[in-house]
């Protein structure tokens, strides 16, 4: 069996060029490309990771960051970085962070020290000049929008969502409306809270503070939701959550509780995961697995092209409302 | 800030016993280590990651295969194996394997090649022989049992879960039963259907093709079974099916075309997902997320005592009906 270098010499170039071929590196001529791939095939040349390692300086891995592993959310932006970096080779290594800044930062380290070729952070707990420090260092892409000069972002138009959940459930007649969300200061977490208040504003609505439910994270904090709204002084007549998962706890526990969804409480969850459909709810639906998909085809770009290293660019998505049986 | 070695100084212990409390090596005396993290304490001393690695010759990283990243059965496992790896100030490399044995084997290489510690493997394609022959390398657990000479195993009795699980359908009256699960030949799917033949021939049902389905993966494998169920000759009136999602589809497409369950179908699930509380899916249930726990707890073992390596070890999970509204 051939090896790199054997295929170099047969194609009549270089082995940098054979191994940008194997890596699906974007830039390389086309004719060249398809001459190089034939003699790969005709010397049934199988790629050894730690060749490629040898030949480009690449380690073919990239980090992911994310608070917690098993977490629908998270899982499905992952599943989108995964499909792609099995396309291109690349191997994920995947790092619980706990939202602590400091496990964030160990990861960041790895990029200083080549350990890996690049980055995602799913959601990111470290300042932004903290992130700017490191993006020196190798292409870092947010799967949250930034503040940063020189971080790339692939985000959901978290405002967007809640603003079309908010005027959809107005428009239904709600003026008493809660909301439901996981990591109080995030930028996600900001952006939301700023349509939630906006909107309210707009119909002079003052709202309790009763209505707010912040640190959401797993179902049973759902389930938990419903035990509080049951003491408030003015019961929310509608909730607007961020997560379906957390959507779907509140809908059990008030159906346990015989809190009629919707006629007592209506409730629109704002993701697209499965739970959403299996439990009829309404939701203002974005993909985290082509965040994922995004995420990943932005970091490989910026990986084989250094002038773009540090550059800042920023990709937005759009959510849609899908009506359910909830509201 | 002092570094590591200064650390050992002032502790009067080798660099390497310092690594190994910080790596919460499991055997160091313990007067010593209360000695060092004390010290390690009062010099605020900071981990770097590559400081670990060149006293301690590991990379503080072990591999994890799985044939897909957005499955909840296999997130379940990744949460109890990071929950335990971020104590032990381990990453994570995920690989995603399609159950594609090449693909497997470039992460066994990578155990070959000393870029990872140790290797759980959530499920496997790789023969016996090949694990074997990688097991000299380094550990390697399976979260499956498996029929090698040297790989250890943490791993759900799914024998035993097909069996409860026939066994009270059976009780409930049930003769025409079908079962529902994922890859065709694993070793899991193996001794479920070992189970699932054995419990029908104790009744003298011989099982209609019609009533098997495999490969199923997702929801929607799920809800096309019922568009199949619909077109069978004597149609099952019991579904048993390996996991919790693949049922939530079921559940879901049935009701949409108007079979009830249970009345004209009852659906037994197979793990401890979310969706089964939520959706009251009648289980026969194993934690996922505790099998994971002791399969990093196992591998850790095994990476900082050499003795180990090689000498096969299995635990295994037992299973427990929990009854809800399915059957």
């Amino acid at each position: 069996m051939a090896n790199i270098r054997e295929i170099a010499k047969l194609a009549g170039v270089s082995v940098s060029t054979v191994s940008r071929v194997l890596n699906n590196h974007p830039y390389v001529n086309e004719k060249k490309r398809a001459e190089i791939l034939k003699i790969i095939e005709e010397q049934n040349y199988v790629q050894n990771s730690n060749a490629v390692h040898l030949s480009t300086g690449k380690t073919m891995v990239i980090g992911v960051t994310l608070p917690l592993v098993n977490n629908q959310y998270y899982s499905s932006i992952i599943e989108g970085i995964a499909a792609e970096a099995v396309q291109h080779h690349y191997k994920l290594m995947v790092c619980q962070t706990n939202n602590n800044p400091e496990q964030e930062r160990s990861v960041l380290h790895l990029l200083k020290n080549k350990k890996i070729d690049g980055l995602i952070m799913c959601s990111r707990s470290s300042s932004c000049e903290t992130l700017n420090e490191y993006a020196g260092y190798g292409p870092i892409i947010t799967c949250e929008a930034n503040d940063t000069t020189s971080v790339s972002s692939v985000h959901i138009d978290h405002y967007q969502t809640f603003l079309i959940g908010m005027e959809y459930l107005m428009k239904k007649g709600h003026r008493r409306i809660g909301y439901c969300i996981g990591r109080k200061n995030s930028f996600n977490s900001q952006h939301r809270k700023r349509a939630y208040y906006e909107k309210l504003r707009s119909i002079d609505v003052t709202p309790s503070a009763e209505w707010s439910f912040e640190e959401c994270l797993t179902i049973q904090d759902g389930k938990d939701v419903v035990g509080k709204l049951l003491q408030t002084e003015e019961r929310p007549t509608a909730m607007i959550v961020s997560c379906n998962h957390i959507a779907a706890g509140i809908i059990k526990e008030a159906s346990r509780l015989g809190i009629s969804v919707p006629e007592d409480l209506a409730v629109v969850g704002c993701d697209d995961q499965p739970i959403g459909e299996l439990l009829e709810i309404t939701t203002v639906s974005s993909s985290s697995t082509l965040m994922g998909k995004y995420a990943f085809e932005m970091l490989h770009k910026r990986i084989w092209t250094q002038q773009l290293v540090g550059k800042k660019e920023e990709k937005e998505l759009s959510p849609v409302l899908v009506e359910r049986l909830t509201t």
